[in-house]
């Protein structure tokens, strides 16, 4: 992933609310990764991941044109919430740029929690019996 | 409206796609001036007010913590479509920073064109006839 | 403050980072109320407060053309940092949206850490015996 | 290029502003397609390619996790300014979502406008005489 000019900000660097949209970015190629494609999941299983926590912290700055690794961990998932930790690095380099964490609940279209469908379990790795 | 530190970019300057979203902030208050609330136009009658056009000429560049002063005039409408005009510039100081356009048609929640309801086509100063 | 078009996402709520915006909205009327403007401490001062650590737990949705009240509290405060705490609901209904934390470093032009400027420590309430 | 969630609206597609955000991420590419890394013309050179106009039209809608192909084409080029066409249509579906134009001047650190340095003229295929 490139930075963006429209990310930078006049200090010169990333304005560090577009971390927060580069770790989205990162979870959904992450659903991908593990077998689902998350606008489906929205769609035709009408649940969506809301956020109900995220926070960062910046390390060192990153600047327009840089190439970012995102490493997305699972830290945690049950069946009514998952959560995530990413690692951002300028790629190459290997220069680490921020860390962060997400907290999600499912949530049906409105906007009320729900229980994650059977056939996604697995893929967050959730055992039944831990519920 | 005061301009946010997170629409500059690394220019120093504002990003030119933020005005984008400043001639919306002006419509939705324009709507509102001529007695109707957008949001309700949307959530109550199922029209959007889409946008099919949009053009913005930079004059001269505005900065963090500006104020902007929008002045938005109806250029045309009838009960497909409406086009608005946008004059913008830093308040006070009176330095035009840019000129816009944007036209938009009529949509249900299905994306598709329909005709402006009856109640609001008084306030575009829309006349029966013209159509 | 009115929540904008182009802050909402698909589930018809607002996009979470775009809270981190609001909360730099929030600090920047704030520092203008304790007796500078944060432009000129950039600009002419050349100390730059830059957000180290963010983070933001998320209460319930806001939407579209609400208007939003942030409590906005300096937490901490020394030579090298300061730290904010915001809680922000919708005006008059009262309900409570998110509530945030972020810690700024003060960094030169150079990005490099800074110790604050004489003139701005009483202002943050700085004890010169407390560094 | 994927559609991010951050870039929908409450319509359920891309909210507008952000296709102007897609053509400056294509006219990074073109650069660095033709020969040089606009992030060093900026840094090294000083030379800035601000935005003076820019223009869009929407064809169709465009939704969250879409796979966008934007094509680039230099309308026009002299040592002053710069002019791009873009199109933009969904990958594989051919369908086209929207067709825009922008409009450049060469400027220096000091936002006033500077003739292109020569070493660029011929990457933006630009005949001296024709100057």
């Amino acid at each position: 992933m490139r930075v963006r000019y429209a990310e930078t900000d006049q200090m010169g660097i990333v304005y560090h609310a577009n971390y927060l949209i580069w770790m989205e970015v990162a979870r959904v190629d992450y659903c991908r990764s593990i077998g689902f494609v998350y606008k489906d999941m929205e769609s035709l299983d009408g649940v969506l991941l809301a956020v109900v926590e995220a926070n960062c912290r910046y390390l060192s700055p990153s600047r327009f044109d840089d190439e970012i690794t995102i490493r997305i961990s699972l830290l945690e998932a049950n069946t009514r919430m998952v959560r995530f930790g990413y690692d951002m690095e300028i790629s190459g380099e290997g220069r680490k740029i921020a860390r962060g964490e997400t907290k999600h609940l499912f949530l049906g279209r409105d906007l009320r929690p729900v229980r994650l469908p059977e056939k996604y379990r697995r893929m967050f790795r959730i055992v039944e019996s831990a519920q």
